[in-house]
């Protein structure tokens, strides 16, 4: 079975990857268990960081919305796509066009591809919780109304009715997860509006500063990569029937704030990691960030299985642990056994 | 100030033409009254019944998702544009690919057009109810989600998000209704999947057959042609503040029943009118129409000032009064004074 991933050579693509690669099998259209033969990896350019180095991953280069990118991408033994290439919040705000083309227009051509196979092919979509805005329920509840006050939660949710009108016609069978912020996100800061919430951990763990647009009050909903993978592993292996007419649901994630983080931050880096904040407001950042909600109420997701983090300290936890090998900068204490590969 | 109305050939957009030649003046994107000089009217063809004679009517023929005709459309001096052009629900259910290009893709020509124009012009948007569907709440309300379940509700739901947020983003000022079943249409029955609802009117009215795919008990949700006409044009002439950053609602209208209609046909054209009526199941229209919703507590667009119809005998009655000259078939009998013209 031929597996694609879109924005492979990200970080959350990268993880995903792995994963796959270390189950084996994914469930196919017809829900069946079945092993992963090609795992295609797809992205504007190869990861930093080398390519699993397994004899099933192929990587792709190119922009899926040129035709020529396209066919080789979604062959006619393409079974599952998970879709995580995108332009960020903050990037597709920044240039609209370029937001509309990859987010939307880039998109549809992936969707137009899987529905020429006539095989109706799984697909996974990374969409976000920056669908919702406007004038929110103090709790986002399932039935809540989508009112995106961003581009790019605009290009997401035109994304889910795409992919929810061709489930219904039968030319795919998709499923949209509302990614909540991830948190903590190795790397460096990106465009996204929300990559501080990654960087005030990250970056003081590893004994450098950072840059926090945001006061300590604003509300963050977040999961974690780890939790994330296993949330886009778990909806590829529910059935149709499962999804019904609906195929996009906001994942379990938690509720916490900036200043909650900060302490959790203390707790595993001491009050020197905490020291390398610097507080600079960003009223753009902002603007984009008090858009988001922050309270969910997601019953369905969570009647189909999908699961949140344990809690926030967990969620740095397992950044120390998979990408700082167990040390933390500051004390340089070890505070886990380094465990990799995982 | 030079005034556009796409689907111009249509009937609506022919009554919505001459209803602003009558008004004379439209508000700009300054909230200025200022006088339509030029109203252009643009569809695939020029209308079956004759253009209104008038110097400041222009017609212009084409596709605008075609550049040629866009930018003969889409001119710098475009003030307002009434965008009613579009593949009936029936027709985009039936060829997918058709009602994408026209009602998704040259829409957002469209929208370009005017963002590059760099002027924020007005856009008034003919959305629909067909935009609601799957598991509804009994009354519809302001903030119920959209989850349309034709392709035709789906392309005009993603069209309003696109609306939001090109008027979110200042590229124009956009206002989107969504229509309920226009009642009564005149002219031929079409591929709309409502198109009964004004057939078992229309037609034996005027002493012919027609068929009602729906049973009598199905609920609709209607608005007179010469409501929908005055709800374009309040919605153009309100103040951007007034709507915020929600582009769209819900037109108020009346919650029918087929059977309903058919006790006001009686009363107006009398029994032979309704004997006309043939009883013929369709399963794919009771599908359609089924999806969509029937009762609506529209408090924002009241609030706002927009009026539904006094009552379904009122909507017939209008019907005989503007497109049969007062006469009905059968009895003959004269139950209006003629006005033309109104």
């Amino acid at each position: 079975m031929r597996v694609v991933i879109t924005g492979g050579a990200g970080f959350i693509g990268q993880r995903l990857a792995r994963r796959i690669l270390a189950l084996g099998k994914l469930v196919d259209s017809a829900g069946e268990e079945r092993e992963v033969t090609r795992l295609v990896l797809n992205d504007v350019a190869e990861p930093v960081d080398s390519l699993p180095v397994d004899k099933r991953v192929e990587f792709i280069a190119g922009d899926f919305g040129e035709p020529t990118v396209l066919e080789r991408l979604i062959t006619p033994d393409t079974a599952i796509v998970f879709h995580l290439a995108a332009v960020v919040s903050g990037g597709a705000e920044e240039d609209f066009e370029l937001g509309m083309q990859v987010n939307l227009h880039a998109t549809e051509c992936l969707l137009e591809g899987l529905r020429l196979l006539d095989t109706c092919p799984r697909l996974v979509f990374a969409s976000s919780v920056a669908a919702y805005g406007g004038d929110l329920p103090e709790v986002i509840q399932d039935d809540t109304l989508l009112a995106p006050q961003t581009s790019y939660g605009c290009q997401k949710a035109m994304t889910e009715f795409l992919i929810n009108d061709y489930s219904r016609r039968g030319f795919l069978d998709g499923r949209a997860l509302r990614l909540p912020t991830i948190v903590v996100r190795p790397g460096k800061p990106n465009k996204a509006a929300s990559s501080f919430a990654s960087a005030i951990i990250r970056e003081p763990l590893q004994g450098e500063t950072c840059v926090c647009p945001v006061p300590p009050e604003t509300g963050v909903w977040v999961l974690s990569p780890q939790q994330v993978v296993e949330s886009f592993i778990h909806a590829e292996q529910l059935a149709a029937s499962t999804w019904g007419y609906q195929r996009a649901l906001a994942l379990p994630g938690l509720t916490t704030t900036v200043s909650e983080m900060i302490e959790a931050l203390e707790s595993i880096g001491g009050p020197a990691a905490v020291a390398r904040i610097e507080w600079k407001p960003d009223a753009g950042v902002q603007r984009i960030v008090h858009s988001w909600p922050v309270r969910f109420q997601p019953t369905r997701a969570l009647d189909m299985g999908f699961q949140p983090d344990a809690s926030i300290v967990d969620c740095i936890e397992g950044f120390v642990r998979d990408e700082l090998g167990g040390q933390v900068a500051s004390t340089g204490r070890q505070k886990f056994a380094i465990r990799t590969g995982s």
